[in-house]
Parts: C-alpha cells; sequence; structure tokens
C-alpha cells in the first residue's frame, strides 16, 4: 500500500498520535476509482468532501494540493485510491478547540475484483441508528458497518456465501449495504432509500439520481424481498446486481439493470461492460 | 504530552497509516485519574475495556504489560492517563479481516482544574442515536459528542459561560453530559439515566451504583428541570455539583451531594474535598 500523510500543507512522516480522527473518528473520507491515472469522479467526491468538512466544522485541504498528490501517486494506472481527512491533532477531550491543520491521508490500493455473477446478499441483526447531524456523510464513525460486516465470514470464522449484507435502519426500514446503497425496481421504476436519517449518500448513487429515473422512498423488507430487481452501487465497484437475498429469494438477470451498467460505462471509463 | 505507543506486545514508534482506528473509529478508550502514581480505578477501567473490545471482537492487550507501562509513565505522579486500543492495522473495507494484534496507545496529561463553585449546564441541540450495540461501551465514534461540545465556546467562537451540555437522545429523554455521567435527586432519591440504548456506562457512574442508593430510569427535561439536586460525574473530575441549567433554573449546594463527594474522597484519593 503506498501511502502519502500530510498535515494541512505539510507532508508528514506519520499519523499524529493526538489525532482526533484516532481518538473520535473525528474525519471524513472518499474511496475514488481511479482509472488510467485519472479520477472520473473527482468533482462529486470532493463536493461530498467538502459539504462533510463544513457539517462537522473543519477544514478541508486544499484541493489542487490533494488532486496533485493523487495524481502523482496514480503514475498512469488504475486503483483505488483512498483519501482521509481528519480534524488534526488536538488535546484530550471532545471540543474541537483551537483550528488545526486538517490531517489528510492518501492511500492507494489495488482494484477489488469484478464479481463473476449476481451478488448473494444476506440480512444484517447490526441496525444503523438514526442520526440526521451525520446521516449523508462519509464520517469516519463506521462501528455499525464493521459490526455488521463481521456478522459473517468475519470474527466467527463461519464460511458464509453472501456477498455483502442488507442493513435496516433501528426503525426497520432498509437502508443500504454495509459499504454500498440500494436500488430496488418496483412497477417498473427505480427506488433508493433516502439518506436523511443515517445511510451515505454515494457518488454512484448520486449519478444515478442525476441521470435516471430513480425516485427516493423509504423501503420495506417486504418491498426488497417483491422487487423485480435489485442492484447495490458505490464509487469503487459501479453497479452490482443482486442475484440472491437470503435463502429464499432470487432474481434473474434484468435488462434494465443491463441497460444502467451501459450508461454508467459510458460515463466513468472505470466501469467498463460486465 | 508523553505518549507511548503499542502494536499487541511490541513498542512501535507511530500509529500506523492504515490503522482501523483512524480509519472508523473501531476502537475504545479509558481516560483514568491518576493519584501518586496509582490509579485507583484500574480494575473498573480495565474490565470496561475487556468488555468493550469482546462486544466490539477484537482482542484487548495483555493487560499485566499495559499497566507495568502506565505505571512507568506516571513516575509516581497525578494527572489522567488515557488508554487508547483499536482493533490494529486491517486492509480498506468495514470486515475485521484476520486478527491484527491490537494498537494501543498510552498518553499522559495534566489534571483539569477542580471546579471553583458549582457547574453551569447548557442544553445541546446535538441529540443522542439510539444504538443498543454500542450502548454503554467508551468506544471511539464519537463524533455526536464532538458535534455537542463544538455547540458552545466552540467553532462559532461565541463566548458562553457554560462548562457542560446536557445530551438529550432523539427520542427526547436527557442521557448524559458530553462528557460526564448525570445524576439527579427526586423525592430524596438519586436516580440516573439508564445507558442501554446511548451514552456511556461511566466509571464513576458505576461507583455511584454500586455504593450509593442509585436507581437507573428514562429522564425527562421537565424531571431534570424540577430536581431537588443534579451533578455530573465521571472519572476523571469526580462528582461535580451542578449549580445552573441554562438561563432559567439554578440549584443551591445540596448537603447530599456533599455527602457523596466525601465518601467518594474516602474511596478513591484522587478525589479529595472540593
Amino acid at each position: 500500500m503506498s501511502v502519502r500523510i500530510f498535515s494541512g500543507g505539510q507532508r508528514i512522516e506519520s499519523i499524529p498520535a493526538d489525532d482526533r480522527g484516532l481518538a473520535y473518528g473525528d474525519g471524513i473520507f472518499e474511496t475514488m476509482r481511479a482509472h488510467g491515472g485519472e479520477l472520473p469522479w473527482w468533482d462529486a467526491h470532493w463536493q461530498r468532501l467538502a459539504h462533510g468538512a463544513q457539517r462537522l466544522g473543519f477544514p478541508a485541504p486544499r484541493q489542487a494540493l490533494v488532486r496533485e498528490q493523487a495524481q502523482a501517486m496514480l503514475e498512469g494506472g488504475d486503483g483505488v485510491l483512498k483519501l482521509l481527512v481528519t480534524r488534526g491533532s488536538g488535546a484530550r477531550g471532545y471540543a474541537p478547540g483551537v483550528a488545526t491543520p486538517p490531517t489528510w491521508v492518501l492511500s492507494l490500493h489495488s482494484l477489488p475484483p469484478a464479481p463473476a455473477q449476481g451478488l448473494c446478499l444476506r440480512w444484517c441483526q447490526t441496525r444503523l441508528s438514526l442520526q440526521p447531524a451525520l446521516a449523508g456523510l462519509k464520517h469516519c464513525n463506521r462501528l455499525e458497518q464493521v459490526l455488521a460486516r463481521a456478522e459473517w465470514n468475519g470474527s466467527t470464522g463461519n464460511p458464509d456465501p453472501a456477498d455483502e449484507g442488507l442493513m435496516r435502519s433501528t426503525e426497520g426500514d432498509v437502508v443500504c449495504a454495509t459499504a454500498a446503497n440500494l436500488f430496488v425496481l418496483q412497477e417498473g421504476r427505480w427506488t433508493t432509500p433516502p439518506v436523511d436519517r443515517c445511510g451515505v449518500a454515494g457518488v454512484c448513487r448520486g449519478w444515478l439520481l442525476a441521470h435516471a429515473d430513480v425516485r427516493e422512498k423509504r423501503l420495506s423488507v417486504t418491498d426488497v424481498e417483491t422487487a423485480q430487481a435489485v442492484f447495490l452501487c458505490n464509487a469503487v465497484r459501479g453497479i452490482l446486481p443482486v442475484a440472491r437475498l437470503g435463502a429464499a429469494r432470487t432474481w434473474p438477470a434484468h435488462p434494465l439493470v443491463a441497460e444502467l451498467q451501459a450508461r454508467l460505462a459510458d460515463a466513468h471509463p472505470g466501469f467498463g461492460r460486465h
């Protein structure tokens, strides 16, 4: 893993021990798909990052410097580039205190393998709590996702064929997968849950809302189980058709999913035809 | 600030850039009051830490080593010792993956000044979300507390005399202060909110539940405002009488608070009479 760490405009050797990202998850991140050394969705990622920093009340680093460093790390190649930005160093205690330069970390990772077929999903027991003050942000308080993801293939060592897990809020509505947004086809129309109470406003989700006929509506378990087609999406893996949910529900490949995949492949060169 | 960083049993120079505590707040912490080089509540802190690590599904470091290092750092003095333990290094993604040694950080801080008089409290607008899977733990997902604490004397730069802020859950019940538990006297009896849906099971709170006549019960805003006496507590500052809440409500010093302070001073030598 290639990594560069900065404090404001200054490159530093390592994460300060008093970093508030480490202490409190007091930060935000973006995970971007690079293609041929480019980051085709840079603007959308930066917009979400800047919005998150504003809502948490700390400055984002200088965009031009981050992008220049990102491009230098990519060296023209493909991969996944993660950008983490924290509030920076701080004294003990929750008070943000005097403004310090944000700590930011760029790390380059290999592309995940493209799934050979539709995903198998499971239901997670861990629920998402309702917190409008943080909903939508890709912030670093991710223990709910960590616990949900640990429910299979995880700490138990129990083999399980699931590729992803669907998460419900504490009120029972279906929100997303642990690391992807959820889209379902109902009566020929795409629906995705809102992210106003929990969940992340995914960049691929945002692209779909802007470029396809999608409505935002809360979904029940039954809504998902009776959908005509289901897919997950995120900015690293694009659109991922779902083939199975739990033991009972299966979906054959659906032409409307393939159509969206084709449109996405035209819009973002990293997401070639599957 | 004096700091020592370890990976499992090995002392290391700095926080690894791929630490899951930094990435996801995937860790827990304890903040302990040291007195004359000793940590009088070590057992209670360690018990909560071990319980937290178990619930999050990662190993705690070896207790004897942590304690030995803590004592070496204290050099017989007073102060605040913070112990942070994370799941350690990990690949990108929420899956905890293969077990790695926990990262742990000991840092020594100066004692906060003892308040000259009763605290002035305010109501925080930021609410605590309901998450039974994490409730009670002193985990590192603390953005709610950071946002609540930033409501005054914070990023706005607005001077405000409040010493602490009371937080309600998203359902409206009063849970705690941003960095302390809450006790109120009702009809001559102490009550503290349960921490089964949100909030932290504070070590000083635990001592009070074990050594005083305290019941756990959800509290409304009116319950707090009509209480005969109110105090906050935590393991660093002990019992802190409250003198004022918002603009309207004031409380004179109450003998039953002073009595609990005296008992605490007998039980924990760091908390001498105020």
